[in-house]
């Protein structure tokens, strides 16, 4: 018999290849799996709600896992912490109904995307914001972002996967720009997001904050539904997965961790 | 003819051995003087307003030197950040008088210290917050700060120092203990500080937010002008330098840099 664990993870992407286990790069997913293997003996696999980039951080993001082991699950994040490296957290864990999925169960997502707007870089953020000296303005942002809100075909927002994507048509739920003195940050949440999109939304977001591009050509952008130079990917650094919300019973035992 | 430039430089203290050259570790001083070698081709000694210990960081630290060379000091601090790590940057750089002095001028300093209380220490505050799980109770924190506010010798609150100190009496001017949810911040602002000071006063505070001394103690301590295992050195990565006040002239065009 075994239980389905679902964990919450607070983590600094800087020092690793993205969430995912993958050949080259020592990856979160990786280290959470190894710490399970050195702390109860069996190594589960570990699935993500999704998958983050190199250098992309996650403030929640959420992963469940199997244990057939005995394990007091209330002891488990805190054993995990102790032999984690300080840039991963297990902020949480919970006991999952047996058909929860971390991914497939998730009914929305958000991402936040922070840009530092000024001349110097604060030492102390130099990993977690995009740096962009020319002045943006963020009601021009924003007047591109109500373009882009909706259901639509985002496939001028994607990075070529070089894999099999069924659909490139996502929800979009919100896209809001907010300045607080010289921090401006890109909140976007949808049902799903597309290989580097909210990277590419943010892109073309601080083009328009620049003024390099007219907030309407937002509009002509998503209908060519072909992504070009138009449309950069803004640098990872800036990004963080925030919140994976999720429906039904799980949906307030994991608010408790996700809402700190 | 030389020019007496004036700089704010804020950097996280994680990588270096302080502020101060030293044998055996590259400093901040260092890494200042070293890219202005580059750039202008002279190597000045820069003058920092004090140490800070390794690991500990700075908001804004003031350094002034002695330039012979020509160049356009409106270019200098974006010259600097060139060539300087991203985790140290200029912040600004003005033109002192030619008796400025960062150290002898300054009038008073402001350091804070940050401690993050909750089980689970954020990743991206890891550098930068010292880390308590048991909860602290700010107000018997703040009731024993208040002991030590006023102008006293503060033997008991410096590490042996293992050099000549002229005098233990310093006028600590404000010690405030503030908590904002899992945060808590002592600023502590005074005429100058001894050697581990505020490190020390965290210490202490720290023991008695966590109910080991009572908050009373506070003055017998402090009378007893010895230092003892009651007063611990708390961790460097809670400390920052904030800001150093200059009277006179300088005060204005310093506080453009330091009100950022």
């Amino acid at each position: 018999m075994s239980v389905r664990c679902v964990i919450t993870i607070s983590y600094d992407g800087t020092a690793y290849g993205g969430w995912q286990v993958q050949p080259n790069a020592v990856t979160v997913q990786q280290r959470v799996e190894e710490t399970l293997a050195r702390l109860i003996g069996e190594r589960p696999k570990v699935h993500g709600s999704g998958r983050t980039d190199r250098g992309v951080h996650a403030r929640a993001q959420v992963a469940h896992f199997d244990l057939t082991a005995p394990f007091e699950l209330r002891n488990l994040a805190r054993a995990l912490n102790a032999l984690l490296p300080a840039d991963i957290r297990v902020t949480g864990c919970r006991r999952g109904s047996p058909d929860f999925h971390a991914r497939r169960s998730a009914a929305s997502k958000e991402y936040r995307y922070f840009i530092w707007n000024g001349s110097v870089l604060p030492p102390f953020l130099r990993s977690y914001r995009a740096h962009v000296v020319r002045p943006l303005d963020e009601r021009a942002m924003q007047a591109a972002a109500d373009l882009l809100v909706g259901r639509h075909d985002f496939a001028a927002f994607s990075a070529n996967p070089n894999r099999e994507v069924v659909s490139t048509v996502r929800e979009l739920r919100l896209l809001k720009v907010a300045r607080r003195g010289r921090e401006i940050a890109i909140r976007a949440e949808g049902d799903g997001f597309l290989y580097k999109m909210v990277r590419s939304l943010a892109g073309l977001l601080i083009r328009v904050g620049e003024g390099a591009v007219a907030p309407d050509s937002a509009a002509a952008i998503l209908r060519s539904r072909v992504r070009t130079a138009r449309v950069p990917t803004a640098p990872a650094q800036g990004l963080f997965l925030w919140r994976v919300r999720y429906g039904g019973a799980i949906l307030e035992r994991l608010n408790e961790d996700d809402d700190r």
